[in-house]
C-alpha cells in the first residue's frame, strides 16, 4: 500500500525507524536490507539494478540538479520516495556532511554461481578483516584490478556496513562479493575449478612476485593484526610474503592487496593468455 | 618549574588545556607541539628520541605491565608525568577506546638536509592528500618499501594530525617526513641531486612498470579527487598511470602508492645496484 503522504516529520514513522535500525548489522541481517547514502553511491546502486525498497531525501538533495535527476529516476522506476526534514535527516545520517539522500536496498543474493571464471581470472578472498574502511578499499582495489570476484569469510566485517560501501566507492555493486559461504565450500570450489590458492603471510618463504601460476588464482589476505587463519594456510598452494625493507613491521592490508593483485595483473599482461 | 602535585583533576589545568588545544592544527603550529596517544605509539616516539614535553596518564595505563614499564621509562628520562582521572582522560582522547596515555612531543624539525640519498633511493612526494588515514597509510607504506623519505607539499593534511600518526603506525617517527619546504625548493633539490621525477596520473601514457630509471627517483602522488597539481606534472620526467581493468574509476591513493613503490622496489631488487 502506498503512503498517502510523502512527507515525514516524525521520528516514529516506520520508514525512519527502519532506516535507522539498518545502521546495525543484526537488523540488516534480519530484514535483508541495507542503506546506501549519498548521491553518487545511490546512482551506482541504481545502475547496478539493486532493488530499492524506498528512499528518503531532504531539501539538500532537491536543491541540486543532480538530486532532481535522481528523484526523477526514482519516479520512473516507481520507487517510494519520502521527504524528510533536514534536521531529522541529519540524525539518520552516518556521515558528517549528508547529501540528503538515503536509499534502502535489498541484499544482493550472490553465491559462488555468480562468478564467471576465465583461464586467467583472479579472485580475492578476505579472511577476517575488521576495519570497514579496509574492506571497502579492498573491494575497490579488486574491482580496479579486474578481479572476477571477492569472497568474504565469516568473521569478516559486514559487507553492508555503510563505511564499507562508502570506502568501496560503489564498487560493491560492480563486482560479485560473496559472503554467505563456509570456508569448506570456498575450498571445494577452488579445487573443483583448479584455482590455485595463494596466501599472503609475513612468514611466507617465497616473494609474491616469484610465484609461478597458471590458470585462475585466489589471493587470500587475513586479519589486520593476525593474518590469515590456519584453514587457508593449511590449504595454500603457495604462501608468499611481501618483502619489507624499512623499519615498518607490516603493511596496511588494503595496500598489501593492491600490491599483490596489481603485480599479478602485470605479470598476466606481460605474458598474455588468450581467452575466449 | 616542576609541579608540586602530580595529579590533575580539573579541566582548567594548563596541561589539560594545552593537550586539548593540540587536537587543533593551528594550536599545534603555534606551540610547535603535538600529541601522541596510545601505548605503542608513545613507545615508538620514545625509541625515536622524540622530545617529550610531558605526559598524561589514567588508571587504565597504570593497570597494565606495559603501562608500568612506560611510566618507568618516563621517570628515567625525567619526563613530567601527570595522573588524570579516567573520565577527564576520555574527554581529551581522540580515540574510542583510550589506552590511558597521552604524550605531548615537540615537532621533529626535519628539512631536506635530513635525507640520506643513495644511488637507488626512492622518495615519495605527497601533493595535497586530504584524508589523514590516507596520509598515515602512505607514510607507513613508504617506510615499509624502504623509501629514503616522504615529502609533503603545502595543502596536504597536517602530519601531526592524531589520525595521521595512528594510521602511520608510528612510522612517522622512523622515516624522515618533510613538510616545511616549498614546491620550488623540492624541485631544485631534485635537480641538484639528479632525482628523476615520476608523477602518477590517470592521464599518463606510460604504464608504471615500464618506466626506465637509473639513480634516485621521487614518486609524486596527488590529491584523492584531483590528482597531482600542474607544478609537478609540468616538471615530471615521466607521467605514468596504473592500468585499471575493472569498472572502478580509480584507486585509493594509499593503495596506488603501495603499487608504485613496491613495484619500483621489486625492479631494483631484480636488477640490484651495488651501493657503498
Amino acid at each position: 500500500m502506498k503512503e498517502m503522504s510523502k512527507e515525514i516529520s516524525s521520528k516514529s514513522n516506520h520508514h525512519i525507524k527502519l532506516a535507522k535500525s539498518l545502521l546495525n548489522r543484526k537488523s540488516r541481517e534480519k530484514e535483508q536490507l541495507f542503506v546506501v547514502e549519498g548521491v553518487r553511491l545511490v546512482e551506482e546502486a541504481i545502475m547496478a539494478e539493486i532493488k530499492i525498497r524506498f528512499a528518503l531525501y531532504s531539501d539538500k538533495l532537491a536543491a541540486s540538479q543532480r538530486g532532481q535527476q535522481l528523484l526523477k529516476t526514482f519516479d520512473q522506476k516507481g520507487v517510494d520516495v519520502f521527504w524528510v526534514e533536514e534536521k531529522l535527516f541529519r540524525e539518520l545520517s552516518d556521515t558528517e556532511n549528508p547529501q540528503g539522500i538515503f536509499a534502502v536496498g535489498e541484499f544482493m543474493q550472490r553465491d559462488l554461481s555468480c562468478l564467471i571464471l576465465k583461464e586467467n581470472s583472479m579472485l580475492l578472498l578476505i579472511d577476517g578483516v575488521q576495519d570497514p574502511g579496509n574492506l571497502g578499499t579492498m573491494i575497490r582495489t579488486a574491482c580496479a584490478a579486474g578481479a572476477a570476484g571477492v569472497l568474504l569469510t565469516k568473521g569478516t566485517v559486514d559487507l553492508f556496513n555503510p563505511k564499507v560501501i562508502r570506502a568501496s566507492m560503489g564498487t560493491i555493486f560492480q563486482i560479485p562479493v560473496i559472503s554467505t559461504e563456509s570456508n569448506e565450500r570456498f575450498l571445494s570450489y577452488f579445487q573443483k575449478n583448479k584455482i590455485q590458492v595463494l596466501v599472503a603471510d609475513a612468514k611466507g618463504e617465497k616473494l609474491y612476485y616469484q610465484t609461478e601460476t597458471q590458470g585462475p588464482v585466489v589471493w587470500v589476505l587475513g586479519n589486520e593484526a593476525n593474518g590469515p587463519r590456519d584453514f587457508f594456510l593449511d590449504h595454500a598452494d603457495e604462501i608468499v610474503r611481501i618483502p619489507l625493507l624499512g623499519k615498518a613491521e607490516s603493511l596496511n592490508v588494503a595496500v598489501a592487496a593492491g600490491i599483490l593483485l596489481f603485480d599479478h595483473m602485470r605479470r598476466r599482461q606481460e605474458k598474455p593468455i588468450l581467452v575466449n
